[in-house]
């Protein structure tokens, strides 16, 4: 006991060790786009941390080049083809053929001199995908490794015990609230594998009927839980930068990817990511036949409660009842966030909550806020807007196409990040 | 990490597993008062706990039958016999032989009606003695076990984390004050034998010149610290149980033990115990050739503060610097306690800190106020009065008597335990 380990062995040794949304999205884009080629880019949102001083060029090189040498085993294999949370024999053969036999494309990486990490994925869409969640927790478990062996040993059981002592705050406050259900969103702020592990283990254990699943498919088979995940920006942006002839093309291909999805995998993955281009344009977007079949939404940036009424007042528009239908907030919470979601929604409108950073990495050391993302697909740049401009993403004339054509009005922030 | 033992096994695996002044001690009786017939006696000062609903007779029964197994490995005799920490190979050969032929004698056990355990140790003095402290280690551990089986496994995490949150600010504290040093005697009051060597480890790689060493002999042993401890009121309470044919003699006994102590071990380990039979007798008793040879005093109960004042007073009046002195304050302490004592007699006389319940079973679960005194000694009552009468023990007419022949007069606490 007291003994966390200092593992600096290999940090994802399974190709399950990602989020199940790289697996949804994943067989999509190999079923439609799969020679599209895009460059997804990493990028630290965190101010103030130079990840060099702090993730060794050398170690992460090794971490990456362990990634690309993974491949399934055969329960893991079994495993995804007996996948059928969501829709029977989910996945195909075909796709589940192409992912064992996947070996990751080449990545580039270089050292900035302001402390910044270069990382890009280019390659096919349907391979450099899995790229994303692996690059995150590479980067983060790094971070946390060398702070950890700056360390004592005793040091680093208090930080430990801090981990433990806030899980039981958060298990105490939700336990109040046996209606509320979560899942762990978590493997990409992740403080390391074993942690992540180690909450998901126990709010399973102490919180069983709230805590209704994980978004990391290796954590979900090894414990049992059900997978969870429906999809991301990555998929419209890849849709901009292939459907980018002119600005009716572009606008219209955020319904492309909608009816995509929906042909993909009908109603059991319909939760529509709404704030890729502002959710203003989303509401505008959706159709009144996509609002009465999908099953919910999902917020990832803005404010959650006028979000959450701006969908009730979406639904009722069309006279839906939005107690029929889900919304899954994901963007930055807390378990008092959480609750006062709860609390404010309670008998309007379903809600869940995909529960990220604070899950996972809440020890007392400051968390990164690290994003892997599409910049180009198809030869051309992507943007996403999102409800908070400081999430914005894209070269700053494109972002102002995108404003224009999405009709983007949001002025809340004006910081774009590339 | 993370999987705190629920270690079912055996409790004291070697006879090292006690406090160190049991050898001190030891050989001094082994060599006065070999076959003086004692009784020990166990019991439990804290209110309102049933031990007998926590602790099964049967797992109470086999964790002493195995203590009547154990013997020394060739490791434990080499450590004995090498103890020069005080004296210059302090114990005998014949005393080694005899401790490691040693098979402890029986006990008598039975569980009481009112939830109270009945265990008594009587038999020769040179071999009962060695119960004490082992007895108090498997009722406290079991005491806890019990509670640790019926939490989940993120509970036992939890309090874990507690222990680990409290020994931080213990150390967050202590490390202010870099002159203050302790030691700790925490073996009979702690939660379980490996909780105390974590805190021990901890303290001595976290406080290394703070943490001085443990009244632990196993613990010393393997961690490489200073064995600490000199005598308990065992060594009085068994000269009063000896020398009992009159008044004067009983009053005598007091100074003998000193005597016999002092041509022992001589400046080594002399520090007195100064409470048995109240402070103010202790004072009127020692002899000023006493005062000035003996290296100091240790404060047991009763006021700190008070007592070092007089301890100060008491010096001063035969004319010795007490900057010369030491006192070892070793009653109830608390990291909060200890800085007060510290701040409030530094430069005026040395300090040193024994730490017991506090340091070794503070998990924040309510730890218990155990105890094995001596009841009876050579076929005679014996007496304990102390500087708080809520300490006091003895059967009433004896605790009587006692107060008249020392001239007790504290009236703090009218509580007479036996």
């Amino acid at each position: 006991m007291f003994k966390p380990a200092l593992r600096d062995g290999q940090i994802i040794r399974s190709p399950l060790d990602i989020d199940f949304y790289k697996f949804t999205m994943g067989q999509l884009i190999f079923n439609k786009y799969r020679d599209v080629p895009v460059r997804f880019v990493f990028h630290n949102r965190t101010k103030g941390i130079r990840l060099t001083d702090t993730v060794a060029f050398e170690e992460l090189r090794d971490q990456l080049d362990a990634c690309r040498k993974l491949r399934c085993n055969i329960t893991e294999m079994h495993y995804l083809r007996g996948t059928n949370e969501y829709q029977e024999r989910m996945f195909s053969e075909p796709y589940l053929e192409f992912f064992n036999s996947l070996a990751l494309p080449e990545y580039e990486l270089q050292y900035r001199d302001d402390g910044s990490i270069s990382l890009d994925f280019p390659g096919a869409w349907s391979k450099t995908t899995y790229w994303e969640t692996m690059a995150m927790s590479i980067v983060n478990e790094l971070h946390f490794r060398a702070q950890l062996r700056e360390m004592t040993r005793f040091e680093r059981d208090r930080l430990f015990a801090e981990g433990v002592m806030r899980l039981d705050q958060k298990i105490a406050k939700l336990r109040k609230y046996p209606e509320i259900k979560f899942t762990d969103f978590g493997t990409r702020r992740r403080f390391s594998f074993l942690w992540q592990n180690y909450v998901v283990q126990t709010m399973k254990a102490e919180l069983p009927n709230q805590m209704v699943g994980t978004s990391n498919t290796l954590l979900a088979m090894r414990l049992g839980l059900t997978p969870m995940g429906t999809s991301a920006h990555e998929m419209y942006m890849g849709l901009y930068g292939i459907m980018h002839d002119s600005d009716e093309q572009i606008r219209s291909s955020h319904n492309k990817m909608l009816r995509d999805w929906w042909e993909q995998y009908g109603f059991g993955l319909s939760i529509a990511l709404t704030d890729t281009y502002g959710t203003s344009f989303f509401f505008r977007d959706m159709l009144e036949e996509q609002a009465r079949k999908w099953k919910g939404l999902r917020h990832d940036s803005g404010d959650p409660i006028e979000f959450g009424e701006a969908a009730i007042r979406f639904y009722q528009a069309f006279g839906i009842d939005p107690k029929t239908k889900l919304i899954v907030f994901s963007d930055g919470l807390d378990v008092d966030t959480i609750i006062k979601i709860y609390l404010h929604f309670a008998g309007r409108i379903q809600v869940t909550f995909g529960w990220g950073t604070n899950l996972t990495n809440d020890l007392g050391l400051q968390p990164l806020s690290l994003v892997v993302k599409l910049l180009e697909s198809n030869g051309n740049p992507t943007v996403k807007l999102s409800d908070n401009l400081g999430k914005a993403m894209g070269p700053v004339a494109e972002v102002e196409r995108a404003k224009r054509i999405f009709g983007y009005t949001n002025t809340q922030s004006q910081q774009i990040v590339y």
